[in-house]
């Protein structure tokens, strides 16, 4: 997914930018306390803001005396080489406060004063918030409440994966703390005794809009935390001895992760907005004079501590005995089966994958992996933020996380996938019991709309096997491909169509009927290829020629198989088990519309809220079984315009 | 919207039922004991289950004891009048233990027992989950941790808006509680202090897949819970009387909301499954054995206590002095600020109005309605599931909510907006900041796959005004619409083009730029609009005509104004701020592809990973500013086919 792998360059930035001399070339070795280097902190949180003309400078001088101690005589990592596997991993999940990470990088070394104030510029890696286009930055933060869970991720890669002794540290804002994905973070990270885990929390009592709910009162925080199994420790975030002494607490805990429960100070450093509301992201009005009143700009280096150790990342032992499964044509298998089937298999080959499920892997049939490969299975119960936070956490590792869950509650974690592209990761998420096929369970349980959520996520790619073979040889591609994958599964068996030994690829589909004088096209995916076929050959007992596509790739689209039954059938219809925006429907037609001559294309999908029934029965009431192509295709041949499938109100 | 609101007879189900005789009109009025009405819950349980072929009989088992003693001793509720204002309001959070629910409503006389066995059969009220399809059911339940949510969205109403003392009452499943949503309700609960509101907490150990986290240690849950500042009272849940006395403590507790921690057995009643695993959602094996050992069907009748104040829910009082804001053409104005003005005016018109947000309302501009309306103003802090679930929760007792965040975070709620249509539930929220025109804070804060998300929501309603008026309009004609509303809001101020006395309807479209003989039509929509009617009169400069359609109702879509377009010019072409799929791009395909001639569409979309930079340089980069918009109609004008837009791989 090379779009998404755009690292920007600042060399173009040079001319926009007041550039004093690189710090990097002239500056001694660690130098100044850590109250010097605090100052220096605010003076390039101020100065960086300023030179954006926007961000978030009071949010991050609240947290410049936690950090500053905690790089200073805490962290362990070699800013030279930050693929270092033995590195601590620090994530800001109070993401605003990218100045401050930013002025850590340059007390650091890691980037230079003249990068420092290109912050928030086109071309800058220094972005309103941070994201891995600097490689110091493990994962995009921004959207509140997922730093946290993803440090679970990478406090689990650290003890069950890479098995590691590095630290997990992640700066959360008490805003944030409302957020429930929080409180899944830290139920998960004190169930798993994950102690090489720390949070540190920057009260500094003053959200977006106002006050947060619990203000100062840090007992609050103490209280859920502890309930919830953590260590809490309080400490006044702006004194650095105590700091110091919780960051080393913090460190010789065993057993369970620490919260270090900071009482600070909004916009600490410049009086004029201390403990102010009214100051949320806004650059200071006169940064100058805040700026000298802290010293004026300083050179101090923070020399943060090199791993001692060489430590290697664990790799699980791979075996090539096991062989990816496959099933004979008419065999009959859910595709969700050969998901877990296929994955346990993959799971021999490559010590990599990894699995995690929402507490539903004996629906999902991720059990099978679990059963294969205890020591890579990761169950996060209903957790779907959590689940997915976690798998962003591992792929950042260099694993390969598949992760499910019914199709319907991936959306769930939308958001978590919404950012998952601007962290860059490569993860494969699974959707099972997709549609109104499940049958009797009802709507609440439908996945109707996972296929236009993942369709819309950049760089994405999105598949839905009819058949077991189909699901198999997507597992295995979508393995070694970059970006959100999303794999939908059904819950019904369907009949084996594509023979084992057919290729099976990422943009492609599968032609199952053609005659030279079809009339129509009908393009379907998952259950509803059965029933195009069988619509198809009843048709054909009536002289009338369908063409049926599988469209087992949604995105990419088989443009050139589309577009050239499009030219010899003229009409198209598709037909879905999801909403009728966003899914299959959508994808035919944005893949046809670019011809010189774009056909009529007329969709079937669920346009009602379904209700109880068998699968068929669903099928049928959503209009969408083989007696409703059937229909809509003579309908589509007798008539014109045809009342079907119209989208207007 | 008629779709969503068919109520299912079951008039035609008495072939497929067994069907005894209709007890309501043999049972005398209460009798049997709580231990009586209990065996006759698991007798009717397991028997819908068996006649379903499919539920979840002992995870509905677990429960029957604790929710015989609310029904027979403390619940208040008219279930011959559902709508009374007074009646106590019960939300099962644990949706699939539906079949608990229905043989309650039989021993509460609500629907007979031949009903009882039409349970998940196609046509039949009693759903697989429950939903508002029977009149006692509020809302829609079946994905877990929503219950509660929007439980906390009826006591809030109660306290604050109907101002009645009817409690509400949740039961939730012990699985349930690792969902994060949970907590941003027990935080929101105890923080607004509403005693109104019991969470029976039903322990019974078993998940689907295995034992739950903290199986039967009821303390691991009373801790978290007291620390949230609920009660929190652990008991016996098969113990009538324990139960008994923990309903009265909470209803007799103010201040707080109580917990109810029940320690209860997976499948009690029947041994076999009794505490074992392996046994969720499915129907026993030796249903009639089961039956018999209960002591066979019962007609035990349970009175549930009717009000006995009549109770009118409060309304606010209007006035007419306040006029909805308007703007001059050429006026510069940011949609989100028209929101906001727009909806504090209708706030003095309709007392039924209320807003909520997720401490962004400074943001977003629902901080004018709060300050126009502060008691009818909800802050819901960083917590949007809690945020959709309380509008959900209002709606459901006639209330008519407008919720907002920005645009990028709604999707944090994707689970429960795709869950509002099976309630029922008629809401608007707004999404700010959409889009890479909010500039320098980069792609976590943009939201780029909102259009994607709403418009596969069942029956839902997506539009994205260009302008201050248009935006100002729109909020009143959706505070009168049915279903899941949305409305896309901008950063930016843009120049207000729409003439404030023009009318704006809901499937309605501007053309801002039309001349005989155009040659290409350009749709946008929000901020592009300005970008596409800049690049037509630059082009109109040169001599060619470009239709420019503003598109600002996308579900339903302007099919007719649309088609016209393409009739004249052939050539379409889509600018959108938003990802290339599910959004404008793909709404106009839709309309177009089902006309004779469909054009050939071109799309401009956002297909990379934005950067910083300012919103100028945004739709720059993603290729929807005018000079790209120009670029592409000249393109399109003298070569084919066009480079432009294609979406193959």
């Amino acid at each position: 997914m090379p779009i998404l792998r755009r690292r920007a360059s600042v060399s173009d930035m040079t001319e926009t930018t007041n550039a004093p001399t690189d710090i990097r070339e002239t500056t001694p070795a660690a130098s100044g306390s850590a109250a010097d280097v605090a100052r220096q902190l605010r003076v390039d949180i101020i100065r960086a803001s300023d030179a954006a003309g926007s961000g978030h400078p009071s949010s991050s001088l609240s947290a410049a005396d936690l950090m500053a101690v905690l790089y200073k005589s805490h962290l362990t990592h070699d800013f030279d080489n930050p693929s270092n596997d033995d590195n601590d991993r620090v994530v800001f999940s109070k993401g605003h406060a990218s100045p401050l990470v930013y002025a850590l990088l340059r007390a650091v070394g890691a980037i230079s004063d003249e990068e420092l104030l290109t912050y928030r510029k086109r071309g800058s890696r220094l972005e309103g918030h941070p994201t891995p286009h600097l490689p110091w930055v493990e994962v995009a933060t921004g959207s509140l409440g997922q730093g946290l869970p993803i440090g679970v991720g990478l406090a689990l890669t650290a003890r069950h994966l890479d098995r590691l002794p590095y630290h997990t540290w992640v700066l959360c804002g008490d805003s944030e703390m409302t957020e429930g994905s929080m409180w899944e973070a830290f139920e998960h990270a004190a169930h798993a005794g994950l102690d090489n885990l720390t949070a540190i929390i920057d009260v500094n009592r003053l959200g977006q809009r106002g006050p947060t709910r619990h203000g100062w009162d840090l007992d609050a925080y103490s209280r859920r935390l502890e309930a919830f199994g953590w260590q809490a420790l309080q400490v006044d975030g702006h004194d650095v001895k105590a700091c110091d002494e919780a960051y080393r607490t913090a460190k010789a805990t065993a057993g369970r992760p620490t919260a270090i429960i900071a009482r600070t100070v909004k916009g600490r450093g410049v009086p004029s907005i201390e403990n102010r509301d009214g100051h949320h992201g806004k650059p200071l009005e006169d940064a100058d004079d805040a700026v000298a009143a802290l010293g004026g700009v300083t050179h101090h280096r923070v020399e943060v501590a090199k791993p001692s150790g060489r430590g290697i990342a664990h790799r699980f032992s791979t075996s090539f005995e096991a062989r990816s499964p496959r099933w004979d044509l008419g065999d009959k298998a859910a595709t969700r089966a050969a998901y877990g089937e296929a994955l346990a298999a993959l799971g021999y080959e490559r010590g990599d994958v990894v699995a995690l499920d929402g507490e539903v892997s004996n629906s999902t049939k991720a059990d099978i992996f679990a059963k294969a490969h205890p020591e890579r299975f990761f169950e996060c119960y209903i957790a779907e933020q959590q689940m997915v936070a976690a798998a962003v956490g591992m792929q950042s590792r260099g694993w390969r996380p598949f992760a499910s869950s019914f199709a319907a509650f991936l959306t769930r974690a939308g958001d978590f996938i919404r950012m998952a592209p601007i962290s860059h990761a490569d993860i494969c998420l699974t959707g099972s019991h997709a549609g109104t096929s499940i049958g009797p369970d009802g709507p609440s349980q439908m996945g109707l709309e996972d296929l236009a959520m993942f369709r819309a996520v950049l760089g994405s790619t999105v598949v839905y096997p009819s058949d077991a073979n189909q699901a198999a040889r997507l597992v295995r591609l979508l393995a070694d491909r970059g970006g959100v994958c999303y794999m939908r599964t059904n819950r019904p068996a369907t009949e084996v169509l594509t023979p084992p030994q057919e290729p099976v690829r990422l943009g492609g589909s599968r032609v199952l009927r053609q005659q030279r004088d079809d009339a129509v096209t009908v393009v379907a995916a998952g259950v509803t290829v059965h029933e195009a076929v069988s619509a198809a050959d009843q048709l054909s007992e009536d002289g009338i020629g369908v063409r049926v596509i599988d469209c087992y790739s949604i995105k990419p689209i088989d443009v050139a198989t589309l577009q050239d039954a499009a030219r010899v059938t003229g009409t198209v219809i598709t037909v879905e088990d999801h909403a009728a925006e966003g899914g299959l429907g959508d994808a035919v037609r944005e893949a046809l519309a670019d011809s010189d001559e774009p056909p009529r294309v007329t969709s079937l999908a669920v346009r009602q809220l379904p209700a109880s029934a068998t699968g068929a029965e669903q099928l049928h009431a959503a209009g969408i079984d083989a007696a409703h192509i059937t229909e809509t295709v003579r309908d589509l041949l007798t008539a014109s315009p045809s009342p079907v499938g119209s989208t207007a109100l």
